[in-house]
């Protein structure tokens, strides 16, 4: 079965399609002068245009994780995350913190039926 | 083919079914009062029912990652772990130390076949 | 459908398999005393061996985390991991700095088509 990659960048491929399902990189902000708000904003207008690049979009993703670089960010990261996702769109998550690169302050990682 | 959302929370499904597979929150106890093998006897007792909604059970789990809020505490955990999943069972797994709620000791998320 | 388990241990499957997709383990090195790049090498290798005894191999990776200890080493694991993936065969992949276990600098989770 065939294994289509998108945008395959320097160590890893934004998305890999495979048997229906788009399984998408963590995405994170090119701006990290950006405020948790303003970078979940950014990862998540990312996310559609790779989910689009795969032919599906947020309406079908089926799992997600959320990592935090500050788990007190999370109501605000929710926040954007909701106006987004959309009460009929509810996927599975989880949302931990981590370690991000520095001045990152969220990326996420989703998978996706097509 | 069809996306069956189980349990739609305030910012994420239970669960999420598609073709075959359920995947699945990261589940946390609801008692944060509670040990390390409390809450991980809570999480697993959780998993098992949302598994159960979904048509199947901890025996078709594929893979999980155990989330935890300290990594001292991974022996409790998989004591409590070992108990429940059972010699026959035992999925693929990774077990990670990381920043989550707070006085949530574990977090466990799995995907399982139906 | 039927659920293979490959290498069954004391808490996890190195890997799990199911309806065409491997589900590896995170995997760690065994030499805890090994540098990040020799680690990263070390688990390169070990998840090599695991996909073949599934059946699959690197070229069809899907998705993966990688969970490092001390994000300040991530260059250094990046070029071990160029060096093995190939630029034809970027899977999905997201690294985030986590907790460990102790002098364990890297653990790599992957799932892989067949």
């Amino acid at each position: 079965m065939s294994i289509e990659r998108i945008q395959p960048g320097e160590w890893n491929a934004r998305a890999v399609v495979h048997n229906g399902i788009a399984y998408l990189s963590g995405i994170v902000a090119d701006d990290k002068l950006l405020s948790i708000k303003q970078q979940t904003t950014q990862v998540l207008a990312k996310i559609d245009a790779v989910l689009a690049e795969a032919g599906t979009d947020k309406s079908k993703i089926l799992s997600s994780v959320v990592y935090l670089a500050h788990m007190g960010e999370k109501d605000d990261m929710n926040e954007i995350w909701m106006a987004w996702i959309g009460k009929d769109n509810l996927p599975a998550r989880a949302c931990v913190g981590v370690t991000l690169t520095p001045n990152t302050k969220v990326e996420i990682m989703v998978c996706a039926a097509i």
